[in-house]
């Protein structure tokens, strides 16, 4: 136990940030826009760009800038972030197993 | 999106709780005291205390108290909380294979 703890620890710290678990989930369905994932995601612009950040930090999240006119910035997963995949999945098959489904109304954070 | 949402929500928020998937590390193991969980893990008894009950809560844990003198009480999974596993084990497989194994010094939260 013991042993495995650190590396454990870390994985759940970045994991189980709130949002970042649905981040992931979107980013998963491939490159997404600032403004697309504000839409889909029930979280506040500053939250984020903040988990943003702290994610592309970790080397889950990769910033791309395309040289367009208006520039072009999509968000996506590096492998680190793909090998996630297994993880949102297996959260997913859980919660449609045994989670309620019930529909509350949801505020912006 | 939309849809897989409040679900999904729903089980991010139980188990992106803190110190929740070191507890079910510990209890994918097997049933276990109170004061043995509190021992392996690097958290307070009142913390643990609420976690636990929280896990109760939600049907993922079950206490089980077996009358025997001094009465013995015991910290196990359910069938919800056993259905975890898969989600526990690939947070492992992840750590193992994309986190750094730093052991640095953790003090009791």
């Amino acid at each position: 136990m013991a042993d495995l703890c650190p590396r454990f620890e870390g994985a759940m710290g970045i994991i189980s940030k709130r949002w970042v678990g649905l981040i992931l989930f979107e980013l998963l369905n491939g490159a997404k826009r600032f403004s697309e994932m504000e839409t889909d995601l029930p979280i506040s612009g500053r939250l984020l760009s903040d988990r943003l950040k702290m994610l592309e930090k970790e080397g889950i999240v990769e910033r791309n800038i395309y040289s367009e006119y208006p520039v072009r910035i999509e968000y996506s997963l590096s492998e680190k972030g793909k090998a996630l995949k297994p993880v949102i999945q297996e959260i997913q098959n859980w919660a449609d197993s045994w989670m309620p489904s019930v529909n509350t109304e949801k505020s912006k954070a």
